[in-house]
């Protein structure tokens, strides 16, 4: 079989190609294939149940604090986007333009949205009028473009699926409140559902979105030691508003501005699963969000029962709330072993004649490939310990890679000397000049990741870069 | 308040003007916002909670019969559109171009998909290969663009939200049936959670859709006796595969084309909903498909403990599996009967001092406004009981009002009568000549809606429109 003989051939191993690997695993365990249209990605089955696992997990942690979903135009008039000046001139250059409908020019010319703060204020303009109609949190589940010129599957594409939330509130605090709590939600289901632990802070102002006040923001370390922005948060405060006249009469019938917050999180993040869990066999998906958590295989299934066992065995699971499959193709159990590996299902069972014989089956970690033998009637329960465990051990095992590759730079030269011979996490004080971010830059491909919430000390009086006096922390890092 | 009062100012009454009553009604019950892109809508939270539940429903039907999600690309590229000749004449008219990404004009331009056969179809011609990779019965929940001239919301707009499957099969037979087999789970999903009749058949040459074999459609009936085509399925046969050469090897290794199908359900069903079921009081929504089911309003909410009591209900009843909210505003009563009424609540519950002295309180059912008082102690079997009947009265009532709209012609003469004096479907027979079609529509701007499945019968032996020997029995009607 041509096909199958692809399949198991050994994709490029991380240590030899870390970028080969990546593109190896994306195309071997079908998350993605490759279209006529340059830069697009086309989601296959096996990638598109992640997201839609990842859609529901993360819109039912947005419900539980208020957020409703609506869907705006995928079309912005160019005059709209140009009503905020830092906004249009952070993505004017990298939209697609609209400028024919059928068989006529348009008046005025169209972008396919790159992100829909301006559709939204526009929206706000007119729906928000007293103190009573605030406040608004608004999401939106849909796709956007933006035209790169390099393009990586999930990580980087021309047209990319996410959610854009977009509020608008009466005061300045209620704002704030609400960009950190939405960076709390993605934090928490990163670590939580992903087993990908974060680090939460604020970008620099050289690093932040187009047209915000501030930029929260979650950053992954990949197992290559790269950072990967994996969600961000913005307060906008009444920038957007003055710009777009949003304004609603208090309960003292004055005139104000309403502040606003968008924060996205998109399918980028399946890039950070794949490349914070992967490993040389291919993906290894977290159960907590693994469209198929447990495998079941049965081995020398021409026999008596074999088949019919096996079958029993994934109705009982079912019943059980796991999400199961049987593969019962003609292939053979090698085979079948190493196509579960790719595509990263965490369990795998394994049930034989010896097996049903001896009333028991063999579960197999995805993560350890540890065996277990579990007798029948305890596989409803060994199977969910052994999920939560592998859940568990996932988590842990990033966080203590991720803290591994955390070093302490005090001086340009210690900043130098880590960014070049050790991959990982930089922290090093930073004076506040922009200047030092762009030599660091320009010198290292290294970039501000953000000012951590959580891990603010001095661990030094100076600058990393310039050695002036400094009082903020930064991780510095490359990024995807 | 001038929003409040805006809100229960009288919707202009559907006998009166039933399309700005139409309009009334999608504007005052919140669905649908206008944006400053021409002929686009913004669906705000009611309307895109009732699309929620739809997706959700259909989805899970769609599962069920072995259908995998996947996302494509939303650009096409023009020599990829023109590929398939039917195809592209009936589409490239009514497209949106884009012609520059970035800074820069591209190679080619590229289209936003108004439908996408095409990239399907781009897809297939390589992830197709063996009999074993047969069949492929992939769906996305996307957005498309056509460029329409006239819109209205949910009706006609340029850009609007759907599902559109699209399947490739070893055999014609294969695909035959899943083209069947879709447009039943169409119109089940209408019947059933919709509670909206539908009449199932096959569209005549001149009304399929661009590029296929053969058409299937459910066509409803609105309150004002015009048709509304819900959903269709096509087969599409060989055809597509040839034009862009999708072929696999069969088991005797011999090169075959494979078969393809499509279907697709937008949200232009929303309009059915409204127009089927709504009244001069706002929208009126199936209880299994409204996003609340049950509104409980406190009355004399000042008095001790009434809110809390509501608030009691609305627990219990949440704790029982029903889609329930508390209006606890300072709102008058009268006010909030309104806003549920026009947000077409299937069941309000109010609750008073008196009410909850007697340990009682009481059903307010939308549909026919009757009051039923219940002891608390039954409160969640009976308002089980009560939504399941008002979703059964719905689908009655709305196939009696569409069963006394259905005529017979059997005359040029007594079609034009019918069609001028009696709105709703017309049965006549059909000599299958385009030119006959073209005449009523000249004429009287009726379509032939369908060739029905389950009512084929020989009401007369000739044309209705030539009076030449007919075969076909055909549902003509004016339609949205």
């Amino acid at each position: 079989m041509a096909k199958e003989k692809k399949l198991v051939e050994a994709i490029t191993s991380m240590e030899e190609d870390f970028a080969q690997w990546y593109t190896d695993v994306v195309k071997k365990a079908e998350l993605i294939g490759y279209s006529s249209v340059k830069g697009c990605m086309i989601i296959k089955p096996a990638g598109y149940a992640l997201w839609e696992n990842i859609q529901n997990e993360l819109d039912r942690r947005f419900k539980e604090t208020g957020v409703e979903n609506v869907y705006m135009p995928m079309f912005i008039p160019e005059s709209l986007l140009n009503k905020e000046k830092d906004h249009v001139e952070g993505f004017a250059p990298e939209v697609a333009w609209v400028t024919h409908g059928g068989l006529n020019p348009l008046q005025e010319r169209l972008c396919v949205r790159p992100t829909s703060e301006t559709l939204f204020c526009d929206f706000y303009k007119t729906d928000v009028q007293s103190y009573r109609d605030l406040p608004k949190v608004y999401n939106q589940w849909c796709s956007v473009v933006r035209w790169e010129k390099e393009t990586r599957p999930f990580l980087r594409s021309r047209e990319f699926l996410w959610q854009e939330g977009h509020t608008a509130h009466a005061t300045a605090e209620e704002a704030e409140e609400r960009t950190v709590q939405m960076l709390n939600v993605y934090a928490d289901f990163c670590e939580e559902e992903l087993a990908i632990p974060v680090v939460r802070g604020r970008k620099t102002e050289k690093e932040k979105f187009a047209g915000a006040n501030a930029t929260y923001t979650i950053e992954a370390l990949m197992h290559d030691g790269k950072a990967l922005q994996s969600g961000t948060s913005h307060n906008f405060g009444d920038g957007f508003a003055k710009a777009f006249e949003i304004q609603y009469t208090d309960k003292e019938n004055k005139l104000q501005y309403v502040h606003q917050t968008s924060w996205g999180v998109s399918t980028r993040i399946i890039g950070a699963i794949i490349m914070v869990h992967g490993d040389n066999s291919g993906l290894v998906l977290p159960p907590r969000i693994a469209p198929t958590q447990v495998m079941v295989i049965p081995i020398q299934q021409h026999k008596e029962g074999i088949l019919e066992k096996a079958a029993e065995l994934k109705e009982r699971l079912r019943a059980a709330g796991i999400r199961v499959k049987t593969d019962d193709s003609q292939k053979s159990p090698g085979w079948k072993f190493a196509e579960q590996e790719m595509r990263g299902v965490p369990v795998r069972i394994e049930m034989g004649p010896k097996d049903m014989e001896a009333g028991q089956c063999v579960l197999v970690r995805r993560d350890t490939r540890e065996k277990l033998v579990v007798s029948l009637e305890e596989l409803e329960a060994k199977t969910k310990e052994l999920l939560a465990a592998i859940q568990n051990d996932m988590f842990e095992r990033a966080k203590a890679h991720r803290d591994a590759h955390i070093y302490d730079a005090h001086s340009y030269e210690e900043f130098a000397d880590i960014i070049t011979n050790k991959p990982g996490f930089i922290r090093g004080m930073w004076c506040g000049s922009q200047a030092c971010e762009d030599k660091l830059k320009e010198d290292f491909a290294a970039t501000s990741r953000c000012m951590p919430f959580h891990d603010q000390e001095e661990i030094s009086p100076v600058c990393v870069c310039c050695g002036k006096p400094a009082h903020k922390l930064v991780y510095w890092g490359k990024a995807y």
